[in-house]
């Protein structure tokens, strides 16, 4: 395919620095620290990437990525099996990488998704050599027209030594136009961010670039990696339920209307199963603001249910981002993709008063909430945007299925492994059981409300046992220290954290 | 003492609504919620609470207690011993309701002070029958001028259903002026929050009040209770210059200047400490925005080290009391008090990039902070602010004396039996040993810093023995869970968490 580079690069200044990806890849030095576009598979830069990984299976190079959030197109994989990262933040997915995190092969900093800019802004974080990030053109401005995501990108761009740009001719050109960049300014001598509404436009339509710091232009033709949609089962399908009728008492109660509040939600299949789950409800002229949008905003835009879909980054399933790239026009006044930070700020999402639905690991008989650590020691994915949203929101909500491993795991315990939400900022919990209203009380009524109406009842008993013991030590909090973990205890050793094992 | 009502009651209507604090107490009834000024000891409502503690010892009466924060006048103590108190929410510092609520006598909601104003407009904490509420007058135009604090006066006396105004001709009229509150609307609804510098004015003078609502009037005469200052140790001073040190670090790597940023610090000798220490330092024309004054602000006001302080609540010494409230002129221009929700909020902590101090009763390997739970579940006094803060300051610093109880106790523990704020918000940490800076760390970095720079030697071979068996079972986050809470079931058994006892 011919490509008319002018279409893409707008600023004629800059065409002679078209590059090969491995031209781009042989500037990075070992030690240095890469800012790489990409949020949830969506928008990551694909080529430079890929062509150091190639590199650093020939010769000995470490470096340290920073990124939006998770990659696409195996980066992450690749990565953690050449042993080429030396520290990664602020969030992966990937199975592979995860294995070499726990294995302590990488150094791994799991942050608050809207954190990272500001402490690349403090110069916390040391500077970035590299900023890589994926465009669908250089405007005549010198603006970065970003893809599917944003994420840091904006935030590399204005920090880095020198930037690479990857222009992706598979991505969708109707993107241009549903980006909002905005920059907060240093802390301290900001003015208040001035969006008061989902569908405010409060920046420009790319990242603002210093052209004299763009060293290399590469092109690629290379569509994002699919999301991987796990279809709703039976037990999500009743947790949507049950959250939405959490929603419908709220309403009844005077707390929301029938146009809820802002959503945010989690990646997942029952944050996407709630979501399917509103296309029938009464709820309507429904607003998302989010930090990813999944197939299912779009079903809800499509069923005229959803009038505007804040976000960083979007991130589809094949056959849906092949609708959608499709018909971009009809989305057009629909949709805004804006910087990590402010889809996760803190001062918008209690401005606006979010409804967040995050996806818990593990809960405790008084609300703390487990999203990361498996047995609080091995990593998952990472806090992601979850405290982000749970700090801010009006409504912090966590959902789980009530065990895992064919009931050998129970995700109500006794004391959570790791702490990421504490009691203080988790609102309400669903589970397949049933579900819990936390506000308001103290943590003593919190226990029975847990138990019985979202643990799974072959764990009742226990918990029941486990805290009638506590009580008697007295407390705020009660607890027998001794057995605080002892399910996770019995688990490893016994595969189970049934006291009497199922068979 | 004669005193001129109308002095008081600027609006004429009103005079006849003046009453004993007897009668008024008379009013409130049994399972009623009541929502009180007060906040750290200052500007409490005093007389009509006092009553009601009569009416309690004569008959069965119980009510759910609404705050700012701690009380003074010994309220908390008094009314815990009659056990007149259903519900306590959203914090408290007294050593006999505490005993209550570790016994269960009592239900305590520890929240963040920022998030009771939003609970309270979202409908989520039930109804106020009487917001009683500390005044220096009402105004001509229908406003009540709070005292030495604000608390959550300004939205009790919004959404209380009736209002009691206690005028405290004891407190200093000179405090009409400071006061500047603002209402920040409905979460959906509302504009950005426009304060962005330290000393800026966005409210009025007062609180507006539905006058139809106020059912009484009190007069009452008595000051504040005096703060406790405890002077600081060799210890706590070690601690203030360490700190101190940390931040000429900063200045000279470029991220501060000397003015440094607005500062926040809890209540203790250490944030006076530290504060003292600044007077003598190079750091010049620094700002304070923080939750309560205490004697060390107006010091530095005083040596003109402190152009601006902003607070809810101003507690101070009896010393202090007398000097500042009879020259109050002199820091007309430099001092605001507002409601809690608007010192503490994230909106306003985060654009500011506060430098945010608080003490820690627990810390971990790994930087997590537990701030409340003595052992992990008897409550000290609750979080306070101290998480509206740390989770949006610039700097997240928290202070602790590394041993505790003559050594048996190491605030330094392999697992804190209770989290407050997670690892993901927790910047310094510093005790008399030194200080870490855990930016841009992994979790396995943070470990041998923590160790060596702020566990107390007598315990640095038992925490890297724990460390070093964590480490063999891998993980981003290593742990031995079995062991986890070893040191706090030592310290039950045995009296010390040391493993070869001290004598």
């Amino acid at each position: 395919m011919e490509i008319n580079t002018s279409n893409y690069i707008r600023d004629a200044r800059l065409i002679d620095r078209i590059v090969s990806a491995k031209d781009a890849a042989s500037w990075i030095k070992d030690g240095m620290t890469l800012g790489l576009s990409g949020f949830t598979r969506a928008g990551d830069a694909k080529a430079v990437p890929t062509a150091l990984i190639e590199r650093a299976k020939e010769e000995p190079l470490k470096v340290n990525i920073y990124t939006g959030a998770s990659l696409g197109s195996d980066i992450d994989k690749l990565m953690a099996e050449v042993g080429m990262v030396n520290k990664r933040i602020p969030f992966q997915a990937d199975s592979t990488m995860r294995k070499s995190i726990n294995q302590g092969e990488l150094l791994f900093v799991d942050q608050h998704l809207s954190h990272m800019a500001e402490s690349i802004r403090a110069g916390a974080l040391g500077p970035i050599d590299y900023a890589i990030v994926e465009a669908v053109a250089i405007s005549a401005d010198s603006m970065i027209i970003p893809t599917t995501s944003i994420g840091n990108s904006s935030i590399f761009v204005e920090k880095a030594k020198h930037i690479i740009v990857e222009i992706n001719t598979a991505q969708p050109q109707g993107l241009e136009g549903l980006h909002d960049i905005y920059e907060t300014g240093n802390q301290g001598e900001r003015s208040p961010i001035p969006l008061t509404k989902v569908s405010d436009r409060i920046g420009t339509l790319g990242i603002p670039v210093d052209t004299d710091k763009i060293v290399g232009i590469v092109f690629t033709h290379q569509i994002d990696s699919a999301s991987t949609i796990v279809q709703p089962d039976e037990e999500t399908q009743t947790m949507a339920n049950h959250l939405i009728s959490f929603l419908r008492k709220e309403v009844e109660a005077g707390r929301l209307t029938n146009k809820l509040a802002p959503l945010q939600s989690g990646i997942g299949s029952v944050a996407n199963a709630v979501l399917h789950g509103l296309i029938e409800s009464e709820f309507t002229d429904l607003e998302v603001y989010s930090e990813v949008l999944q197939d299912a905003v779009f079903d809800l835009i499509d069923a005229g249910k959803v009038s505007f879909a804040s976000c960083c980054s979007i991130t589809l399933s094949d056959e849906k981002m092949k609708q959608v790239y499709s018909n971009l026009d009809q989305y057009k006044d629909k949709l805004m993709l804006r910087p990590q930070e402010i889809s996760n700020h803190p001062e918008i999402i209690r401005r606006l008063g979010l409804i967040s639905i995050n996806t818990a690991l593990e809960v405790d008989i008084y609300g703390n909430i487990n999203s990361t650590h498996v047995s609080g020691t091995h990593m998952m994915n990472g806090i992601g945007g979850s405290g982000d949203f749970a700090r801010n929101a009006r409504l912090a909500i966590f959902v789980t299925k009530s065990i895992a491993k064919n009931g050998n795991i129970s995700s109500i315990v006794p004391f959570v492994s790791h702490v990421d939400h504490t009691e203080h900022d988790v609102d309400v919990i669903v589970t397949e059981q049933g579900y819990v209203d936390l506000r308001g009380l103290a943590p003593i009524e919190r226990v029975p409300l847990i138990i019985e109406n979202c643990a799974h009842p072959l764990y009742r008993d226990q918990l029941w046992e486990y805290y009638n013991e506590a009580k008697t030590r007295g407390g705020q909090t009660p607890h027998v220290l001794e057995k605080a973990f002892s399910w996770h205890i019995n688990y490893k050793k016994n595969g189970t954290m049934l006291e009497k094992a199922l068979n």
